[in-house]
């Protein structure tokens, strides 16, 4: 017989159906035995209703594996509003020990080390599986939105020759002898790309060697990039950034309504154009709104961030801010500088809910103007730029992009408080397993 | 004035239009001159009627970034049925550099190093481009195929910390004055994920240390991962893997007609069901048909598998073939054997046109299957596998999956006779740049 899934049984009121999960509970309510099992999708509950039927649980642990069969019955008192009578079982997979926490009650009842020790089973809790599918809906929904508006996928190396961009923060591969380094972006990859496709994207892993256990910092994470060709200028990237946001929630509400629910997710207010300021401006507003003054200051502090959060969400009734235009001497060196105004730049940060969520601009596509950049910021070896400032040799339109740190957008969407609960196996400074 | 592409002017005959791109040629054809300007998605060529246009383009080189402006005007002998007239330019990105081999010829001119050396522009010729654009359609294919049949994206570490797989042929990292190491695959880790989604795939990078300089190796490569619980056997995989290679091959069919025909692709036989040989069957098969006795022998030899798929062809009308039952001492520790015929497997190679292109098959699932398989194997140290086999020890349903390794997917479906030909930018033990 076909098995279906706990959330299809409601369907099959009146038929004899099989269903098969692990044992989440076994409970006793009002003096009946319910078996609770729990699928991919859901749970169903199957009552006990024949001593044949208790017996055959007798002494079974939680994860045991099991096929149930029986009559779908309509129980409006039921999760889902159906359970099953006259059960029969098939043992698929015996436990033998007792969990290491619960995986049956609302929260998980685990401190964070534990947790993540046993996150392979961890992960199963309803509420937890429930974050991780959420992050595979903001993948689709990235790239659903990226297809639509003609973005080619892109899958660049991970191990380079040279560790170019952040500097000290990159570790060391031993490369059948020699050094190689993993890649801390696909930032000159992205860009080499644009001479090909003109719009590229990636999803993938990036390494960050920065030895800070805080609990935003993890040291592999998903970076969603995106990379554009033929732009006007950083608006134009911003213009997509905001469709890609929007594409992501929008897949969400749309997909992953159960599993916002379990989460008690409330998706955030996203107009159909997020405001923007204007760095300076931004500094001004903070000076005239809250009387501190940072205007000169080459970047913003949390509390400033915050509190544009909290103006933007007053003013325009939006959860996204972009600030735009960050002093150059904060941005890297293949940033743009605004034309009319080059002490600033033509990069933008989103804000979202008053943290950084997001980092883009436009960069430079001239030769001349990496040489001369490189020469600024004093670059004295150019050697390891070599291929990547090939690209600009031969011909690159105005172009520009941005990047999502998977992980922490989710960790921010729904207000984790650990970066580490927004990812499935996490490597930071102490933890390299599972 | 909004620019469109090369491959939308044919829709605007009678219109102003603006193209922008890369300069690909200057020809002079029958007393007339054209420029052809290459865009993402294709060329168009701008007749050079004035003296004035003639001029602007005076001394430009190939890959030069330009606007055109002008006429759309139908012409049949054109390539695309269209050209532009009256053309005014602008001069987004000058060249000052001649290219290291040319772009606007039908085939690359230049040796595989040379190519490989100077990817970053060689991508951009329209063939080599197209290969790229497959690739992307493959793992696009292969993700709406698997989204359609339940199964939940994850995206597992590549930072391990311990060698558990392959022995050898593994990265070691410097992971802050510790060892870590580069995950050589994801298959311990989908499967853990099999006790929370049931049903899981991986689009990502893997890392192999092989120090093989073959057409076939490559260091690091994209793979494409499944794994699925609550199956009967490994024929459930199988199932599965067929509508994958037949749904990448529709996306590709449907949506990239334009590359197939720019690389002179031609799409295989993909039958709703492939035929399927057992390992001793095909071993018998051999020596009847061939007169070559390798019944006994624990391997297929590379002439044996294309004289199985020579035949799979002839009987079957197939392009692809499953050998099954490989013997157990060939495969993996978490090799499930087949119940019936405990020295086989019930694992399966998918030979395509004679040559293995996926391997997969149905694993342990019981705590003491593993524990028992490990001392089979003598494994004296489990530590590395800890929580690997805790998972198996909270309840595994029977399980199984595959590995599609994208890159040479798209090699052997487009007949290239190099894996780093189907590599966006290859790493072997020679190379790690660009």
């Amino acid at each position: 017989m076909q098995r279906i899934y706990t959330t299809e049984v409601a369907a099959h009121v009146g038929e004899h159906v099989r269903v098969a999960g692990w044992l989440h509970a076994l409970r006793r309510l009002g003096g009946i035995n319910f078996l609770v099992l729990r699928d991919a999708r859901g749970i169903v509950q199957a009552v006990l209703d024949t001593p044949e039927a208790l017996a055959a649980l007798e002494g079974l642990l939680p994860e045991t594996v099991l096929s149930v069969s029986g009559a779908a019955v309509a129980e409006p008192q039921a999760p889902g509003g159906v359970e099953i009578h006259g059960p029969t079982f098939e043992i698929l997979s015996p436990v033998r020990d007792a969990l290491p926490f619960p995986l049956n009650k609302p929260e998980v009842k685990a401190t964070l080390p534990i947790f993540l020790d046993h996150a392979v089973i961890g992960h199963r809790h309803p509420a937890r599986r429930s974050v991780m599918r959420l992050q595979a809906g903001a993948m689709a929904g990235f790239r659903a939105t990226l297809a639509g508006l003609g973005f080619t996928e892109i899958q660049t190396p991970k191990l380079v020759g040279s560790a170019t961009e952040g500097g000290a923060n990159v570790f060391t591969v031993d490369y059948f002898g020699r050094p190689a380094y993993l890649a801390q972006s696909p930032q000159f990859y992205k860009q080499i790309m644009v001479g090909v496709f003109e719009r590229v994207f990636e999803v993938g892993p990036v390494f960050r060697a920065e030895p800070h256990d805080t609990v935003r910092h993890i040291n592999e994470y998903v970076s969603m990039d995106v990379e554009m060709g033929f732009i006007r200028d950083h608006r134009d990237v911003m213009a997509v950034l905001t469709q890609v946001v929007r594409g992501i929630l929008g897949h969400l509400e749309a997909h992953y309504a159960p599993e916002l629910a379990a989460v008690n997710a409330v998706l955030p207010a996203a107009p159909e154009t997020f405001p923007a300021i204007y760095f300076p401006e931004a500094q001004e507003l903070i000076h005239r709104l809250h009387g501190e003054d940072c205007r000169g200051e080459p970047d913003l502090a949390p509390q400033h961030e915050r509190w544009l959060g909290e103006w933007a969400r007053q003013e325009y009734g939006s959860d996204f801010l972009f600030v735009t235009g960050y002093p150059m001497a904060k941005r890297p060196f293949y940033t743009h500088p605004n034309p009319a105004d080059p002490a600033y730049s033509n990069s933008f940060d989103l804000l979202f809910r008053g943290t950084e969520l997001v980092t883009g601009g436009q960069r430079l596509h001239l030769y001349q103007a990496y040489l001369d950049s490189a020469a600024a910021r004093g670059y004295t070896d150019l050697a390891p730029f070599e291929t990547y400032f090939e690209t600009f040799k031969y011909g690159m339109p105005p172009h520009g992009g941005f990047a999502i740190g998977l992980e922490r957008f989710i960790m921010q969407l729904l207000g984790l408080d650990n970066v580490r609960l927004a990812t499935l196996f996490p490597r930071d400074i102490n933890r390299l397993a599972p």
